[in-house]
């Protein structure tokens, strides 16, 4: 397989969540989770293309289950496939209710990433290949979503 | 026309850009942005709803220009489209630099809210019809972008 | 009418209440508001001086109406008059139930800022003039403020 | 001498300026420093009331010197004066350059505060008297000061 | 071995550094890694005990090399030793240069937190058992570590 | 007495609790009192040594007594010790209820930090000397706790 295997761009974050963070139904707000994404997402970027990256689209961001201020958030991203000079990532947010261990999945996210050189001029980078069943699964369907964003760009 | 005009959920923020807000680049993060774009779809949302609002999905955020430090930024949102509990809102970014006046469409957005009644209950909302131009293209999309949510629920 | 019309200078902002502002009374801090002033007072203000600005004084706020978390905010900011290097700006404050659509004047203030060019040295500005009734009576009660705040400064 | 010295009510904060409060100039967010200036003066006012205290006005803020990143700031403030259940508040703020012990007034700044019962009705406040110069000078001088707030509320 | 394997306790959280998060040498600000260690650190210990934790002491941090801006961090945290009701966890700060990969040990801290149950009184917690080389090291010098405590907070 | 008396580093800081800084049990979080804590003791130390200071490590702080949302805190800070480029500063927390005025210390702690000159070199500082009862007592203890420093540096 030639290029670099997707997990050594594999990046995770747990946090809190804080009363600062919360709604008045004390769950996290939206905004705030988006935050934590595009952080983790620019890291695996980041892992990958060892150059500046910037956000090109934030291409979904499911919200499945509320999280609750008792609860820890786990964040999981990797970069699922390239193109040229764009990168797309995955992110899987998991809560955690830490009182009882009781798990369940969030949120889920694609946003992709474009890799600049220092004079911020478009970088290729590095093509990535699969190795478990839930990263080919991203990796095969990423041409589709693509093309999807190359669609919804044009009619914008 | 049945139901309530979209102009009465056209909701506008400007703000200046912080020195703690950008990259090495001097440029906006995205993860900030996005914060902004959350903030203001869901007061176009409690607009229409008149009830708790929360983001069910960020369906896509086009990130088309850089935002600089000398320059302002300014959102407006408005909803495109109701479901049953469910509300289309569109956000659209300019950003002006402030010392020319020089202004581009720095990113464009689509967010899905669901608006909850006081017990945490799914709440009926009021259907929107459009009056200007750009309102009744969004409008008319917005079901074919409510079916490919659809798609991709299915799919996570 | 020589100048610039007050009417491009004007700006705003809506913003939700979130819970990490408001004191043990679930109202809004009087520091945050101060924030948002400083900083939609001094968009209005660059947007007339096309320069850097600073802030030379907050003339006076007043807080006539409590802020409540399931309130949103709309200020609304233009230049009133102008010195020589010196601008004052007015902002209008207005909280909005988003739950009955209810809304009051929470708070009105004026703000001076001064242009400085790209070195750092006082630059002159654009005069302005009024077009609406509040434009006129704010423009005209001016100087009286102006002489104020120079005897303020000089007892200071 | 009835009532409590001044003294009491003194409060104080010694905080260093973060890259993050800075504008393009490197000096301090006019902002910034209200959020300060804020926290401090309804300290001050706390412990003269031992009550719940809301801002009522921000009636003058003066910004006299520019505050760089490698400064630290020192915020004093003390109760001037007091109505029924309004108290006025006197904070002065000085810069001082850490590198060289350079120190010069940045800033002074007059608030009102009023008092708040735990039903969140207006309560009576002790009056206080001073015992320095600069306390006496402005104990005196207040009577004036709130003369003006007075005729500011009645135009508004 | 009774008790629970250290292992499940294990918690990680990567961030990037911000623009906002450091100073003038352009390197990360302690007191905002410290916010990151006592976050990371405190969801160890609640992944132990399942129950509120509070931090009872930061017992010590060093700082051993420091974190530049266009790095990412790693922090790693585990529950070293329990006592009664106290837990010491252990958190090891690992730097990468994002554009070369290389990666450095940043710091190294111990902090102890304390189980409580919903009424606030203290819990007792579980002990822990080592498996690999470094847990079990850190284990069985906890209790030196844990007399020092004693008597620090003896002397205080 | 050769050297800078302790007096003139002794750096203070007073705040009010805000609703974002509290955890569920309403008090304050460890890592809030962190940030504040390395502030002030970063004041103490550039007063000392008039160069820039980086932490070198947090040697203790024990949170002795809870700090409850109607609470301001006081901050008080002075170089303790000196070595060749490292200076001990030590750092005492008081916390107050606004509404009784009861106060109780609520936490104590020892930093280090190191003088660095402008071009990252470190650089030596003046010793210091006591005047107080308190000032000696920390300043005799100091050699000892910088020896333990030593022996944890070396087991790490
Ligand atoms: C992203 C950006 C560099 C693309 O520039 P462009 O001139 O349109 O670039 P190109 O058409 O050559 O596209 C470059 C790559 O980006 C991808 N791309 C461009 N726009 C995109 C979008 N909206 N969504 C996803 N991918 C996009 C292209 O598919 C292409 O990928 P490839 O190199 O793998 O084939 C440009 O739009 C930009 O600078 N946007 C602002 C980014 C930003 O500041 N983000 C933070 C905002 S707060
Ligand atoms: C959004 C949520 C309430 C949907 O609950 P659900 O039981 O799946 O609800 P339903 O299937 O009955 O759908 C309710 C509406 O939401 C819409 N919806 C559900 N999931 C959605 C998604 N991922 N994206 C967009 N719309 C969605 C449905 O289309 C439906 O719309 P309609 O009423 O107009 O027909 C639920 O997934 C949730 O609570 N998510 C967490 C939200 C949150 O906490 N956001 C902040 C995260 S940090
Ligand atoms: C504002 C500042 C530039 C004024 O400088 P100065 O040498 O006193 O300037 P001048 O006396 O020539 O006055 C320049 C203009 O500012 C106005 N001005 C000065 N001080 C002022 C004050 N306290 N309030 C309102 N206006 C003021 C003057 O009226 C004059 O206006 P004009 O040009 O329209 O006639 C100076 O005091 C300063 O740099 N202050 C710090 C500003 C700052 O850093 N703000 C953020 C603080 S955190
Ligand atoms: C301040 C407030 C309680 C005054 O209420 P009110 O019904 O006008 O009260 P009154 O006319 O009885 O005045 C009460 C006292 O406040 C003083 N006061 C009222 N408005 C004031 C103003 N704008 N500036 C200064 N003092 C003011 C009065 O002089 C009076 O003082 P006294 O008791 O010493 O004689 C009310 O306007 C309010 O709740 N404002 C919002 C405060 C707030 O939420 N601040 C943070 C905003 S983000």
């Amino acid at each position: 397989m030639k290029g670099i295997p997707i997990r050594t761009t594999r990046s995770y974050k747990m946090a809190r969540v804080f009363p600062t963070d919360v709604n008045s139904y004390q769950t996290l707000f939206g905004g705030k989770l988006m935050a934590y994404i595009d952080d983790i997402a620019s890291i695996a970027a980041a892992k990958l293309s060892r150059a500046n990256t910037i956000t090109a689209s934030t291409d979904s961001v499911d919200f499945l289950y509320p999280i609750y201020m008792t609860d820890s958030v786990t964040l999981e991203s990797f970069v699922t496939w390239t193109g040229r000079s764009s990168m797309e990532t995955f992110v899987k947010v998991v809560r955690e209710d830490l009182k009882t261990g009781e798990r369940q999945i969030a949120a889920t996210a694609f946003l992709t990433f474009v890799a600049l050189d220092d004079h911020g001029r478009k970088a290729e980078v590095t093509p990535v290949y699969p190795e478990t069943e839930e990263e080919r699964k991203l990796h095969e369907s990423a041409p589709v979503r693509a093309e999807m964003r190359k669609q919804r760009r044009e009619a914008s």
